[in-house]
């Protein structure tokens, strides 16, 4: 990475910092400090821990691309930023994960029947965030239709995600298919919304939706290939679990599909074996290394980043496109 | 119960039975057969089950009497029964609970983490189903707000209800609140939503409301009164599991205020204690009995029979209305 883009990116960086900082005092206004306390003390456990928030900073901008300024779409903004919420309260339920951001899951500290009924809780608040929005009729029922359906996609993609994980091969179009559900479509509601909400043409709606969902799976598949990308002997623990688990990245996907020989014999020895040791663990890189399959992941999300930008073309010149153009690269070049 | 009562009831099960076809096959039209089949499989699995259907029911029936018929309410009796139904399925999560409706649970069949996402995709389903309503802008955002609030109110009264379990004392006031909020506010809505959606004066939407959370209010207590009303030796295991949990019914709230002397030092010494004997339960049994608390129920569940029918006055008069009528009846003349 050249001395411009650090420069690039410490601007990107404050550019949300400052959005998200709006974003969080708005958020707080739906998320009530009240009886019963155990219920209430758990629904804003994860949505007040923090964040990025990039899927309500990516509304934020998309909206001041379209219009110059962002007030408009808070209310929808927080219903997302909710709602993923939400998800993840009850993700890391069905994962047994004890952490998130490095601080105990919800039903770590609350027990999960109370984490449950505040993924449920969090799921109505998003609902509610929603009715706050100021915008006519028609686009009222058209962003409730978008987001009920983002919300059954993100349902259908975690439920195979999880039966993904009991198959001995997925093809690269389920794997598209899985991610798409699980990731993508939310920031491609987060960037399209922000057309709705300002009544924009279906031009600027359509190039909006392009942006989110090509930046939602660089952004995944850049997580697969950062995970995987790191040298034999540094390989972590989450690594070791992915690939005894049977997880399907897309990196994992294409060298089931492409390996032969001897290392095709390797994946099915070791690829989803419990028991697989850490020296098997590198074994089964080094196929991936072979296979072609870690470059493979990395010049596919680059080809996403490229179409996220691409679609950004028709917007006017402003600066809340220049972050969003930033952004995309930022999906591809960060490291962490 | 004379046998004029008893031709009434059978009336009124046909009347409900009849409704309850009609609803069911408008039901599946929300429920898709597809992939991923796992969720989807388990998605279905409670709502096609069967029930009484009391709630859309209740939708129907109100809408009838107001306006002749219930056609236009049916997305909305759609979404209450979806939206119990998610309860439902996180509810026996969270209790552990085998078996409902004497078939396995949906988790006992499907696995926690895929119970756990039907549920999230039934909510979400339910949201889909008010979407089909044909009403005015402001209606429709009456009702979404009302039906936000009650799905918060009974996750709120869930947790109220977990909360209790824990308290040595509970005041006949909160035990109130947590079963209006558990199950009485969707009563009260699917009673209430019939005035709203035929765009109802505001006397007869008010009406509508205090006969659902009267009648609420009488079903629930009475489940109570029925659950205790067995003589001693037949008392089942349901019972004692509810007095070794410590579970705050009207009953139990109403006998720990009042019981006396020896009485409450029983109370003290077994109610709530996990190693109760069934000879133990007998005993509580029987200072719920010495301290009034069980008739004390049963008046009570009389009470709010009579206020829900009360509130029916100001309705003109109809079939419709006469079913609602027997309805309030049946909640406090059952026997199971």
């Amino acid at each position: 990475m050249n001395e411009t883009q650090q420069k690039d990116f410490s601007f990107l960086k404050e550019a949300i910092r400052q959005r998200a900082s709006t974003f969080n005092h708005h958020l707080s206004t739906y998320l009530p400090d009240k009886e019963p306390k155990h219920l209430y003390d758990a629904s804003r456990h994860l949505p007040l821990s923090g964040g990025k928030r990039l899927r309500p900073v990516i509304t934020m901008l998309a909206t001041e691309a379209l219009t110059g300024t962002y007030e408009q779409c808070m209310p929808f903004a927080a219903a997302l930023e909710i709602m993923h919420n939400f998800t993840l309260v009850h993700d890391d339920i069905m994962d047994n994960a004890d952490l998130r951001r490095g601080s105990p899951t919800v039903h770590s500290d609350y027990g999960l029947p109370t984490a449950l009924l505040a993924g449920d809780c969090l799921f109505a608040i998003s609902f509610q965030a929603t009715l706050r929005l100021k915008v006519p009729p028609t686009e009222f029922k058209t962003l409730q239709e978008q987001f009920i359906t983002c919300i059954i996609d993100i349902c259908e993609g975690q439920q195979e995600d999880m039966d993904f994980e009991e198959r001995k091969i997925v093809s690269e179009e389920e794997y598209m298919q899985m991610i798409k559900k699980k990731t993508a479509v939310l920031f491609a509601l987060s960037s399209r919304s922000a057309g709705i909400i300002t009544h924009s043409s279906k031009e600027h709606i359509k190039a909006l939706d392009t942006y989110g969902l090509s930046l939602g799976l660089a952004f995944q598949i850049w997580d697969d290939y950062l995970d995987m990308s790191s040298t034999a002997e540094t390989l972590g623990k989450d690594i070791g679990n992915d690939i005894r688990n049977g997880k399907k990245t897309l990196i994992a996907v294409h060298a089931l599909k492409n390996a032969q020989g001897q290392d095709k014999e390797i994946l099915d020895a070791l690829f989803g074996n419990r028991n697989a040791s850490d020296l098997d663990i590198q074994k089964v890189h080094g196929v991936f290394e072979r296979a072609g399959s870690i470059s493979y992941a990395k010049d596919s999300a680059i080809q996403y980043n490229e179409k996220a930008k691409e679609a950004l073309a028709v917007l006017p010149k402003s600066e809340a496109k220049e972050i969003l153009t930033l952004l995309a690269d930022y999906a591809i070049q960060r490291t962490h």
